[in-house]
């Protein structure tokens, strides 16, 4: 498009870099930063600059964090003989809403893919393994997608661990409260069947 | 949501002040800048800045511009005598890309429409009439919307034009190119039929 002014057309462009931002998007959104105030416009730029060159990555589960130490990671108040090994840091927020989980974190950065030129050794793996090693770990819930990426990890990882006195868990897979069978695939129909269980676990489902 | 950052939930909160961001889009905006080099992160969050602070509006055409006067209104290409009347800055660049319009603009900043509080003081009428009485203006395109609102500015700002030596026209109403009749409404269908041309005219439609 064809803007009178380098300065709107550069704004709009670094917009378009966004995922999911087309320029008639980037332009709307554009715009309507140009009718606020120049303080206010001026927060918005410095809050995306200072996240960025500012936020640190907790030294023990690469979650996001102000801190050397994330939150969770430096609670008292969360059982830290659990982790709940997610892909991502989006992840731990989504666990985090639900307010039921009580354990501690640790953040992989992503799946085994060899399509995409991921291998073990950019997954945040042996700082899992070493975590285990220092003794606190008990428990190791598996927190993954279940893709074919996703299963991989969980078997490299399990592997990786297997000689490690570290119980491990995955969350379980099923049909979606509110889900309705006659729409659900037949792979989680089939295993939400062989992985039943007795009906008192049903009824605790929403204690830790 | 419960971010484990001050930092990115700031930026997450900044972005959902955008127009059509909520907050699952404003956190997978950020997450994306996460990922960014620092340095592009910093030019994003500089261009938003710059862009606020440095433009400036054209004193003629009241349009976005680097300088003064804006490309369109200091450039000899364009026909001086002609001003097409819109209500944004979006509405220029949206006939700039038609790259059929050789006349200059007059951006109103919106319409007349008193249950939001914007009386004909709050637009850009004065400086028209003071544009049109300079005597170099021959004719005013009216481009505004075909709404109540942009019909009483039409109205309005012919009236305040009517003694002064200028051909007031309207860009045309009728049905869209690949529209289709059946489901165009009663308004339109009715008007472009009161207005219908000689079909000489409607054979020079791609040219100026």
């Amino acid at each position: 498009m064809n803007y009178s002014s380098k300065l709107l057309a550069d704004a709009v462009s670094e917009f378009t870099k966004l995922p999911g931002i087309g320029e008639k998007t980037a332009l709307r959104l554009v715009l309507h930063l140009l009718k606020q105030d120049e303080d206010k416009v001026k927060y918005f730029g410095d809050a995306v600059t200072r996240m960025r060159n500012e936020i640190k990555f907790c030294k023990t589960c690469n979650n996001v964090s102000d801190h050397e130490l994330c939150e969770i990671c430096g609670s008292h108040h969360r059982d830290h003989a659990i982790v709940c090994l997610v892909e991502t840091i989006r992840d731990v927020i989504a666990i985090e809403n639900t307010n039921i989980y009580k354990g501690t974190y640790h953040v992989l950065g992503g799946v085994i893919s060899p399509i995409d030129g991921i291998g073990p050794d950019k997954l945040n793996i042996d700082s899992l393994v070493t975590r285990v090693k220092s003794g606190e770990v008990k428990e190791i819930i598996m927190a993954i997608s279940p893709t074919i990426e996703g299963d991989t990890t969980i078997f490299y990882v399990s592997k990786k661990l297997k000689d490690l006195n570290v119980n491990i868990t995955t969350i379980a897979r099923g049909i979606s409260f509110g889900g309705e069978l006659e729409y659900t695939d037949e792979m989680t129909l089939a295993r939400s069947i062989a992985t039943r269980l007795p009906y008192e676990n049903y009824l605790v489902k929403n204690s830790n």
